[in-house]
Formats: structure tokens, sequence, C-alpha cells
């Protein structure tokens, strides 16, 4: 519980939570909670999913930032993630995205940041994600996005892009890993841009897996025939 | 296509196809379909899934019957059973149940006689079933839609009742899996009455698999559990 505690105190530094959801599942729990965030100004809901093996000892744990348009229960309900979470002993973690610009402003700008990496999977040495808006700064959901959240002042808008960041990136080897649809209609109408990021991290010498998954679209069907590999992925770090 | 045009036939006999949705799944296609029923006098939908396999030869079909409120949707997005079907190269074709009793009437009495073993799997040597109303004729679910669709003659409701069906059952050798959650509100409410169909089996010498799953409930993240095993189950029927 000391994991999902931390990934509390880093979602709303004071709420009072209420449980409104437990369900068995591949020997695990997946519960939902919700809260007041005092920081945004409304409810707000999360879902975390205990391994079996969260039961007896301390489990890492991976966090879930889901698109545009999904609550918590897209994720949890349509992914298919839970026997390899089960299997690989991963507490999962689902943030729910603020959908209205105007709620909490400026104080929910680490929201955003994380928010504008969509169907991303993070953990601090490896990263995955799932048909990416690899550079907002460049495409209209993104634009949008940015003035909703950041204002028109473009200039602070390239520290929350993706392609920019990885340009700048000090830290330690990233071990990354991006399947996109490649008949998504996203990508074809110019929103995902991953080719952008590619080039970045090419130029800084970052590796990123990036497989175009022939046939594949933007449905959860096609997360749900790669999640197992986005969950192998992270465990190899997590249970390192 | 040769077994899906069979079904669509066993769906109802005139009827003109629109296709809602093409989604690839675990290499294979889910896909959805509407249709105007002559037959219950309104528009219905069904899913089926094409496995890779399907492109190349024929695959044999498995049907999975909703329980009540669902339509195609909660199956194939929450279930998780496409990487077991697509392992396997069965075809899953999905039937939306009939929510208004009114409609269709006496021509809808085939569709009523499968809808009300929920949750089942079926194909003629094999059948498994998740949380099955067992004996519909003595619990109020069964009773209010037996009323519905039959009348009040509860003389005819017997032979609609899988308690009653397998006491003169015929047929050749059975292999009945089952699986129940035992926290299941609906098994506590006595809705559910499994006991009396295993009763019925054991009198009738038919093997029946029931397994009566330690701290699962009633939801999909019960079904997506288990929901390999059936496919397995009976991929040994359609694969011999």
């Amino acid at each position: 519980m000391v994991t999902i505690l931390m990934s509390l105190i880093f979602t709303d530094r004071r709420m009072a939570l209420k449980q409104i959801s437990s369900n068995k599942c591949f020997g695990g729990l997946q519960k939902v909670f919700e809260h007041e965030s005092v920081e945004l100004k409304c409810k707000m809901k999360f879902a975390v999913y205990l391994p079996p093996k969260a039961e007896t000892g301390k489990c890492p744990a991976l966090y879930w930032l889901s698109g545009l348009t999904c609550t918590e229960q897209n994720f949890i309900s349509k992914s298919g993630y839970h026997q390899a979470a089960s299997e690989h002993g991963l507490v999962v973690i689902f943030l729910w995205q603020v959908r209205n610009f105007k709620q909490g402003a400026s104080d929910c700008i680490w929201f955003s940041k994380i928010e504008l990496t969509y169907n991303f999977f993070f953990f601090l040495k490896s990263v995955s994600a799932f048909a990416p808006i690899c550079n907002p700064v460049l495409c209209p959901w993104g634009k949008k996005a940015f003035t909703g959240y950041l204002g028109t002042d473009q200039s602070k808008w390239k520290t929350y892009d993706a392609t920019h960041l990885v340009k700048s990136y000090p830290g330690s080897q990233l071990d990354i890993l991006i399947d996109q649809g490649k008949d998504d209609q996203f990508l074809s109408d110019g929103q995902l841009l991953p080719d952008n990021f590619i080039a970045a991290c090419t130029e800084k010498k970052i590796p990123v897996v990036f497989r175009l998954q022939e046939g594949y679209d933007h449905s959860y069907y096609f997360i749900a025939t790669f999640i197992a590999d986005h969950i192998r992925h992270h465990a190899k770090y997590l249970n390192a």
C-alpha cells in the first residue's frame, strides 16, 4: 500500500478517498477511488490494480496516462492488461484526465504535462506509448490543449512537448517502446507526428523501438493486442 | 465466410447487412453488423470475430450469448477473449439479446430460449457458461422473462429451463464447464441456482465441471479472468 499512497500524494496532497468499486481479476483486485481534488477544484477518480503478489509483499507501480476523451474506465475495462500485470506482480495506477481547461487553471499544469503524452505508460527508466501525440506544438489537438492550459504564449508550450523535451534530455539512458497503428486515422490526419519524435531521439542517440503495426487503428482493440508487450517492457526494469 | 453466413441465416432469414465497424485485434478482425430483423420487427446488431486463420481457410464458429442488459459491445470490448480465439483459430459470433418483451412476441421464442441461458458459450458437443441462470422457472428473473416471452402458462416454461431440459436430455455426451463467482451477489440472491442444475446432471450422469471461484463477482473482470479456459474448452472439440 505504500506505493499506492505515494501515488495519491502525487495526485493531490489533501484529499479524502472514497472507494467506488473493487473487483477481483486475475487473482488481484481492480479498485476505483473518488476524491475531491483541492488542487483541481473538482471530483476526480483514479483506478488501482493490485496484483496477487501485493497481498504478501511490496510491488512496484506503473502509471497509465489515458488519452483524450478517456476516463479511468476505458483502460481498466478494455485493454486486457490485468493478466500481464498479475503475472509480473505490478501495481498499475490510472489517472483520469481533466477535461475542462477552466478547471484548476495553472494549478493543473503538471497534469496537462502528462496528459499531452497520450496513452503513455511511464516509469522513470522505461517509457512506452500507444499512438502518442509526439509533437503537440505542431498539431491541431496540441495547439488547442496548450492554448487552454498554458495560454497563447507559445514559448511556454515546448516544455510540455515530447519531441522538444527529448532534444534537451540530460538524464540517464531511457528505454522507449512505441506502438503505432498504421491505419490510425489520427496518424494520417497529422495529429501524432511520430517521425518528428524519432528524428529528435536519433539526433540525441536515444534508442526508440517504434513498431508501425499494419492494419491497426486507434482503438482499444489495438491496445489490447500489444498491451502484454508493454507490461513486459516495464517489468524488466521494475522487477530488476 | 461460409460459417458466418450460416450464422446470419440462423439469426434471421431475410435481412440486409450493414457493417458498423471493423477493427484489427490480435491479427484478426472484430466486426459489428446491423440489420433490420423481419422476425423481431426491430434493428438488431451482432458481432463477429474472424481470427487470422480465416484469411486462408475455414474456421469453426463459436456462439456467445450475452446476459441480461448486455449488447454485443460488452463482450467484445470487455472480456479479453480475442487472444485465445486468435490462437485457437475460432470465429466467435455474438448475438444481441432482445430487451422488449413486446417485440416479436411468439416469433422470438427461439431467441428467448438461448437468451435465458445467460452468458453461455455453446457448440453442440461442448457447452460452457459464466454465472448462468440455471433454473429460471424458480428464480425472479426467470419468472419475469418467461411471463414476458411465453405468458403465464407455466407448463410452457420448462422447455426453456436448463435444469428441466437436462432431466430429459436424450443426446450424445456433453462436456459442460461452468465458472461461478463465489461472491456473485446474484448467486446469494437466489437468481442463479447452480445446485439445481448440478443435481439434475448428476442424476442423468452428465459430467459438469463446476468451478466456484473464490472472491469473484458477476462482472466482466470475472469473465476476463477465465475466458481463455472456456475458449480452450471449446477448441478441443471444434478443432478436433
